[in-house]
């Protein structure tokens, strides 16, 4: 398999920590998104949204969209399952995943800060008040939701879930950006835990053929 | 069952969707989130993330997350499905359906609206061309999907999916707002289709028993 990726793309962060997870070979490809590469006509064939991540997988087929591709994975490969079967945990789960990726994530990406930016001429500071200001609504929420379930090194149960592979990218994220993280405990104890396993430091960015040193 | 809902919440309106396709029983509560119901102490013991849609269950369970009902109502009550089983199929479904609910809805509902005028000041023209370019680049980016799902009545195959409850809720916004939609064929032959099936029609925003007339 091969996975179009950018380092310290979040979205492509949790695709990877699932790659490793299960064991899967794959290849990367690294797409410069800070370069426009997801735009080049021939990364458009694989992915015509314009993209990171896609995954080309053994018959040459493209899937695109994060979520898409684990929820993929988890069928195709099924150890360690990512998303569970039992009805009430697998709905904590993905509570949890999507409080991520469709609350918090998308309004912070690149895209969105570049038209803070170029469109609308926000200054750097309003701009780091927004970033800050959308990371603090999300892992707050998210951290009344890990009440909920309870959580311990993981955000549900005693295993690693796409809920964890969705909030160690976004964690890591906020603090890159520098936001104060201080008041989301379980948040930074999850946090912590999986940092200590294998497949996530091989995910971390840092850790990417792709890498460009800050 | 209940559902906490605001009539013209597309996120709402999804779940709608799915309930009625299901021929599921429910009872409505409406949440008016322009008048900040959602934060009111009684709703975030059901929702702790203070948005809606929330579904009680016949149990008493409350799940929050759109995505995450709709994939649970998938597994108690598979009639009809609404994720297919079938990998790939599936993943062009899930695809479709994030590029909606990821990409273009968060960045366009009322709390990011309502940054943009009360924190940043921008003007009401400003905030228009916010919304028509995440609109234009979200469904340019799902009209290409269609393409390859080579799509007809419905987004993938030949009946209602997952990515069909996304669609015609996210058109019907964008049509509210009077954004330009004459570039996406695909997408407007799936909603002039949908919108003809009973269950599409319950749903609608206008059909809610706590509608606000305009």
């Amino acid at each position: 398999m091969k996975l179009f990726s950018f380092f310290n793309s979040s979205a492509s962060y949790r695709v990877r920590i699932a790659l490793a997870l299960k064991g899967i070979d794959y290849q990367t490809e690294g797409i410069n998104i800070r370069a426009g590469e997801q735009y080049h006509a021939e990364y458009l064939q694989h992915n015509p949204v314009g993209v990171v991540p896609t995954l080309i997988d053994d018959s040459g087929d493209a899937i695109g969209q994060s979520l898409a591709i684990i929820d993929y994975l988890d069928r195709r490969f099924p150890a360690p399952l990512l998303l569970p079967q039992e009805v009430s945990l697998r709905a904590q789960v993905l509570e949890i995943a999507f409080a991520i990726a469709c609350d918090i994530h998308p309004v912070n990406n690149m895209r969105i800060l570049r038209y803070l930016t170029d469109e609308l001429q926000v200054s750097e500071s309003q701009k780091k008040s927004w970033y800050a200001h959308w990371v603090k609504v999300g892992l707050s929420a998210v951290e009344r939701l890990l009440e909920q379930s309870n959580s311990g090194n993981y955000c549900v149960g005693e295993q690693v879930t796409l809920a964890d592979c969705c909030l160690i990218p976004q964690w890591a994220n906020a603090l890159r950006m520098g936001c104060d993280l201080s008041d989301y405990p379980r948040c930074q104890r999850i946090y912590q835990h999986c940092n200590t396993l294998p497949a996530f430091i091989a995910a971390a960015p840092e850790n990417q053929p792709d890498v460009i040193p800050a």
